[in-house]
C-alpha cells in the first residue's frame, strides 16, 4: 500500500489501518478490545511505532502476536526510508503542549517532566507557575465547561457529566493537599546506593496547593453507587485521562467522607493550568500523585485495579535484591506515601548582617548562625509531628520548628514547612533531616536497604 | 490522731480522711475534683503513699500543694514506725490477682507484667494462657453480666449498660487484632543504644487474638451520639477501667465504621480472662494496646484527651536528644503503631534429619539449612506487604514467605507470620529482619536515631 492510502483509513474511516515498521494492519476489529481504550486511534491512518515507544507495555511478544493477526500487507517501498515510514510524517502529539515557566528544571520535554527548584519550595503553598509538572503523555486540549466525564458502575450503567454539570449539581469543597511523585528524590538513591531507572528528580517533585472541586463521593452517589453499603464487586475506582493515562484507587478511599477525594477544577483559586489537568482532574489526597489523574474523562467502578502500566508496573516498589525483572504482579501498587522530608534552604549569616536581625529577635542568637528550611510530609493524612535535624552526621539531633498553616481538609493532607536556626559553630560538613508522622513512622537511615531499581520512594534521610 | 480513728473515716464515712507519711488529711472536698476519679477512695481511711508509688504522676509539687490544703493533723507517734504508718496496715490491692501460666516470662509482679516467650509467638493466634499481660494496676473482680458501663456524652447526659444489656441490645462482631505494647522490644533499644526507663520487654509484648464484642459505634449511637455528624466538642472517647486506668482515642476512630472498635467480652472464643479485662474491655485495633482499656466501666465523650498519666505522659515518644525531662505536652500520644517485625525462631537442620523432609519437599532444599520464623505488624490497619531478611549484616536481602491467615475485620488489624528457609552456607553470624507495610513505611536501620528515654516504639531492625 502507498502511505497515502493508509492515511485515508484514519479516524472516521470505515476501516482503521495502522503501520508498524513497513507492515500494514487493519485494526478495526481490535479497537473495542484495546485495554488502553480509544487512545489507539492516535495511530489510526499512521504509525504505531512512536506510540509504542511511549507506551512501553506494548514491547512484548504477546502484543506483537495480537497485532500480527490483523496484518493486511506492506508499505510500498517508494514511501520507505531505511525500511520504515519516516517519523516526520506523523502528527506530533506534543505540539500543543503549553509553555512552561523557565524557573522549572526540566528532566524531559516530551512528555514534560519538570521540577520545582528548591528555592520555590520554601512556602506552604507552591505557586501554580512553578508547581512541578509530571506528565506521562502529551497535554490534551482544554475543553472547558463542556468537558465530559463518564461515570460507569460495575453493572455497566453509565452517567455523563459535563464540568458545567459538576459545578451546578454538587457542592464545591476546598482541600489543601500536597502532591508528590513516587520518584521524588530518586537522584539521591542513585547517588547514595546505585543506578536507578527513571527521571532523576531532586527534592522538587512535590508541591502543595489548595484545590477546589466537587467530592467524588457525591458524584458517585449521584451516578447510582450505594456509597454507604458498597456492592460486593466494586473494589476500585479507575480513572482515565483524556490523553489515555489511567490509574485507580481503592473504592474505600474514593467514597470515604473523610478521604476528601475531589474532582478539582481550581488550583490555588485559579482555573486548573493545562499542565495540571485543565479543565478537571482527580485529587486523591495522601496518595502518590500518580493516582490524581489529570484531564479525567472516565471514572469506572471495577473489581480490579486499572490495567494501565502506571498501575500494574511503574508505580510499584521492590526489595533491594529484586533486580530489574521483579515479580510485578506480587508487588503492591503505591497508594499512600511513606514519611518523607528534605532540606530546601541552608543560609549562613553573620550576626552583623541586616537579615540576621529578625532571627536574632526570634531566636536570641548573638553569633554567626545557620538557618535551615525544608519540608516534611507523610501519606494517608498522617500529620508530621516532629522533624529532627543533625549537624554532626547523626550523633546529636535538634528539633526543627514546624510552621503552622491553615490547611483545609479532614486530615493532614499537606506538608509541614520547618525551620531550624543554629549557631554556626555547631555545624559540621553535613546536615541531615528526618521526620516522624503521627503514627510515629520514621524514615530509613540509609539508601541501600530501600534500594529498588525503579528508584521509587526514596525516603532515606536527606543529607 | 490514732490510726484507728483515721480508719473510721474510710469509704461510707461522712468525712473521708487519708494519711501521707505521718500527716492526716480530710480529702472529702477534693474527691469530686480528683482527675483520676474515684480510685482515690482506695486510700480512704488509710495510706496514700503506696498508691502514689504506683500513680507516679502525683510526685510533684503542684500535687503536694493541693494535698496540704486539706491538712488536719498528724498521726499519734504510738502508731508510727520510723516516722510513718507501716505499709502492712494497708490492704493489698493485688491480693486477688489471678494465677498466671508459668510459661510467661515475668517482668514485674505488682502490677503483673509478663511476656509471651518467643516459642509461643510462632502461631497466628496467640493462645489466651500465654498472651502477654501488661497491667498498670491490680486486677479488679470479674462482675460478669452485671458489670455496668456508663456512657457519658459531652453535654453530661449518661446512659448505663450492663454487659447483659450489651449482649442483648447490639449485634456481636468478631475482629482479629494484634495488640502490642509500645514498649515491645524495649530491651533491644537499651542494648542497641543506651539505658531506657521501663519494663525491658523482649519480642513478646505482642499477641494476636480473635475478639468478640459489640461495636462501640453502635453503643455510642444508642447512647445519643450523632455518629454520622459529630458534635463540635466531641473530639475524644475516653475510657476508664474498673481499677482506675484511663486512656482515650480520637472520636473519629471510635465511630469509624471501618475502624472496628469493640467492647469485647470474648477472646479466642472464650470469656475474657481476668488478666485481659474480664468481663469486658475495649479493643482498638491498629492502635497501641494501651488504648484498649481493660475492665472498662466508663466511656466519656470529651473535647480533650484522657487526663490520665497513661495518656498525657507514659505513652509518648521523643527525639533522641530530648532527655529524661522532655516537653510532655508537646509530644503526641501514641495511637497508631509504626511498622514492626521480629525474629521468633531460628532452627538449623541437616538434610538428614526427619524434620527437614517436609521443608525439602516445600523448598526443594537438598543441603543443610536454616529456617527462620517471625512476625511483622503495622498500625492503622496497614497490611504488611513484604518482609526482608538478611543473613550477611544487611548487604543482601531475601523476601520471607508471608503466611496467609483468615483474619476478620475491615482492615489488616493482625500481624503476619513469616518464614524463610535458606541454605546454611549463606548464613553469617547475624540475621536481620525488616518489614514494609502497604503505605511502604519501613523500619529504621538503627536504634540511636529513634532512641527515647522511655524506650517506646523500638522498631529498629531486629537482629
Amino acid at each position: 500500500f502507498r502511505f497515502a492510502e493508509v492515511q485515508r483509513h484514519g479516524v472516521g474511516a470505515e476501516r482503521i489501518w495502522a503501520i508498524r515498521g513497513d507492515r500494514v494492519y487493519d485494526i478495526t476489529e481490535w479497537i473495542p478490545s484495546h485495554p488502553g481504550g480509544e487512545v489507539i486511534l492516535r495511530a489510526a491512518g499512521g504509525l504505531i511505532d512512536p506510540y509504542w515507544k511511549i507506551f512501553t507495555i506494548h514491547q512484548k511478544q504477546d502484543v506483537y502476536d495480537i497485532l500480527e493477526q490483523y496484518f493486511i500487507g506492506v508499505v510500498d517501498p517508494r514511501d520507505l526510508v531505511d525500511g520504515h515510514v519516516p517519523a516526520d510524517r506523523v502528527e506530533d502529539p506534543f505540539k500543543n503542549d503549553p509553555h512552561r515557566d523557565p524557573r522549572l528544571s526540566p528532566h524531559s520535554d516530551r512528555p514534560c517532566n519538570s521540577e520545582t527548584p528548591a528555592s520555590e519550595l520554601v512556602t506552604f503553598i507552591t505557586p501554580n507557575s512553578v508547581f512541578y509538572v509530571r506528565n506521562h503523555l502529551w497535554v490534551p486540549p482544554d475543553d472547558g465547561d463542556s468537558h465530559k466525564i463518564t461515570v460507569e458502575l460495575y453493572d455497566g450503567t453509565t452517567k455523563d457529566y459535563t464540568l458545567e454539570d459538576l459545578r451546578k449539581t454538587f457542592q464545591s469543597h476546598k482541600i489543601t493537599a500536597t502532591l508528590q511523585c513516587s520518584g521524588n528524590r530518586r537522584k539521591h538513591m542513585t547517588l547514595g546506593a546505585r543506578s536507578t531507572n527513571g527521571l532523576q528528580w531532586d527534592v522538587g517533585a512535590i508541591g502543595t496547593a489548595e484545590w477546589t472541586g466537587v467530592r467524588l463521593r457525591d458524584v458517585l452517589r449521584d451516578a447510582g453507587l450505594d456509597v454507604e453499603d458498597l456492592p460486593e464487586d466494586t473494589k476500585h475506582a479507575q480513572f482515565v485521562g483524556e490523553e489515555a493515562y489511567g490509574a485507580s484507587i481503592p473504592i474505600e478511599k474514593a467514597v470515604d467522607k473523610r478521604g476528601d477525594v475531589l474532582l478539582a477544577y481550581e488550583m490555588n483559586g485559579e482555573p486548573l493550568p493545562r499542565d495540571h489537568g485543565a479543565p478537571v482532574r482527580v485529587i486523591v489526597p495522601g496518595h502518590v500523585a500518580a493516582r490524581s489523574v489529570k484531564w479525567v474523562n472516565k471514572i469506572i467502578m471495577s473489581d480490579e485495579e486499572s490495567t494501565s502500566q502506571w498501575q500494574r508496573r511503574d508505580y510499584k516498589c521492590f526489595g533491594p535484591n529484586e533486580g530489574s525483572k521483579p515479580d510485578w504482579e506480587k508487588a503492591r501498587s503505591i497508594q499512600e506515601m511513606p514519611v518523607q522530608s528534605a532540606i530546601t534552604s541552608v543560609k549562613e549569616f553573620s550576626s552583623h548582617e541586616p537579615e540576621a536581625r529578625s532571627l536574632i529577635r526570634v531566636y536570641g542568637l548573638e553569633e554567626d548562625s545557620i538557618a535551615l528550611q525544608g519540608y516534611a510530609f507523610s501519606g494517608g493524612g498522617r500529620e508530621i509531628i516532629r522533624v529532627d535535624v543533625s549537624a554532626d552526621n547523626g550523633h546529636t539531633w535538634h528539633q526543627a520548628e514546624l510552621t503552622n498553616s491553615d490547611a483545609k481538609g479532614h486530615k493532614s493532607w499537606a506538608w509541614k514547612q520547618w525551620t531550624l536556626v543554629m549557631p554556626k559553630r555547631l555545624a559540621g560538613r553535613w546536615f541531615i533531616v528526618k521526620a516522624i508522622d503521627e503514627a510515629y513512622n520514621c524514615q530509613p537511615d540509609s539508601y541501600d536497604p530501600t534500594y529498588n531499581f525503579r528508584g521509587n520512594l526514596t525516603t532515606a534521610w536527606h543529607r
